[in-house]
């Protein structure tokens, strides 16, 4: 068996999110389906995170173990070619080492969240950032954003759902940075909770919007405590950019 | 009569291209319903430059007569909401003169063409771009294009189609310019010629990929024949971005 480590690009709108489900095709069915395709093996494609529905990545990693004798180039190209027409294609294949895991060796996942603020709905980016037609102030977003990094319990952004077994955890980065009408919001960490990057813009969307101050957001985070947070933020507008090992 | 300047974003994937036609939904035919749904008018929407099917816009410029009694902002309003849901809305609506015509008043048109240079295929640029596989060199690409500033005739580049009286272009710019796997052509004229800028791409990539020098992108202009120009770009990766007054 050789384990190889591919970087991967999708358009999450098409699809269910990452993970396998049987209410519709999966980033992670899809490219085992594909997979099969090329080596005749059944194999499982793990990978570093597990996106939602909706959610996009420009560069996801996963790890998959195959007995095919191959190189990482053809792997690519045969993948890619039984992946068509779906938004969904292997950036990069390299060979990895056997214990290299695609989810437990990552050291930071690196997330942008778009928000595009206009009057005018979106037409050429629809589906990739989420459209807030009031006026926000990105710099008082970016100070109250400050209060959230360091190592914190994060219950007040975690879903309920949220299978991580503690909602302690450590935020490096979180930058909102407006370029014209396009607001981006880059968020690092080891590991997220789910939906945490989702829950967090919600929250800055509403100190954007002058309803909220930073002081409003360090109290709602030392509540941890869900109901005590802002809004989930749409899928449409979060990019898994990065996964460093 | 009151007339509007309307500034115009589109997604063309899903249209015929500007103008209206038998064959399916054109930008021109959705403005012009969501005018009527507006104001009960049957008015007809002046574009500055008749897109091609699959042909997106940043900036398109138009502008329509209404008798309603209102105000540029309500335009905006209203008529984005009668266009919804298709990826089509107004960025900006002005009252303009009388004597502005967004076709002939025009002084420049600015397209930007954009190609990804990789081997995958393209999951969330896809429609958005020109996936070119073989590597390309953009420096060749950007001084080849020099050759094709300045007054000429652009038969070579012209669509067999096109209506313009006259091959005569001035075209003002033409960069090429790499930012890791993207190639952003930048091309500015006070107008071109139906399928120019298409043409004109298709050619460099014969440059890029070290078929053509840049003596053979000279003499098929001089040559002012289509039959010795490269071939025709798709239309996904060209953007109508800004027209200048």
């Amino acid at each position: 068996m050789t384990r190889y480590k591919l970087t991967i690009e999708y358009d999450g709108g098409g699809f269910v999110g990452w993970q396998r489900q049987a209410t519709g095709p999966s980033i992670q069915a899809a490219l085992e389906a594909a997979f099969k395709s090329f080596c005749g093996e059944a194999v499982t494609v793990w990978g570093a995170g597990r996106t939602d529905a909706g959610v996009h990545a420009l560069g996801q990693v996963a790890h998959v173990d195959i007995a095919k004798k191959t190189t990482a180039n053809t792997v690519r190209e045969a993948v890619n070619h039984y992946l068509k027409p779906q938004r969904l294609a292997l950036l990069k294949v390299e060979e990895a080492d056997p214990h290299f895991h695609a989810r437990t060796s990552a050291k930071a996942r690196l997330y942008r969240y778009r928000i595009v603020n206009r009057r005018a709905p979106l037409a050429v980016e629809q589906g990739h950032a989420w459209h807030i037609p009031y006026a926000l102030d990105a710099h008082k977003m970016h100070e109250a954003a400050q209060v959230l990094l360091g190592k914190h319990d994060f219950s007040t952004f975690r879903a309920s759902l949220c299978q991580a077994k503690s909602p302690v955890k450590t935020l490096d980065q979180l930058d909102v940075i407006r370029d014209g009408e396009t607001i981006d919001i880059h968020a690092r960490a080891r590991s997220f909770l789910h939906h945490q990057v989702r829950n967090i813009v919600g929250t800055l969307s509403l100190v954007g919007r002058g309803k909220w101050s930073k002081a409003d957001v360090k109290r709602a985070l030392d509540a941890a405590d869900r109901t005590k947070g802002g809004p989930t933020a749409p899928p449409d507008g979060l990019f898994l950019v990065e996964v460093r090992y």
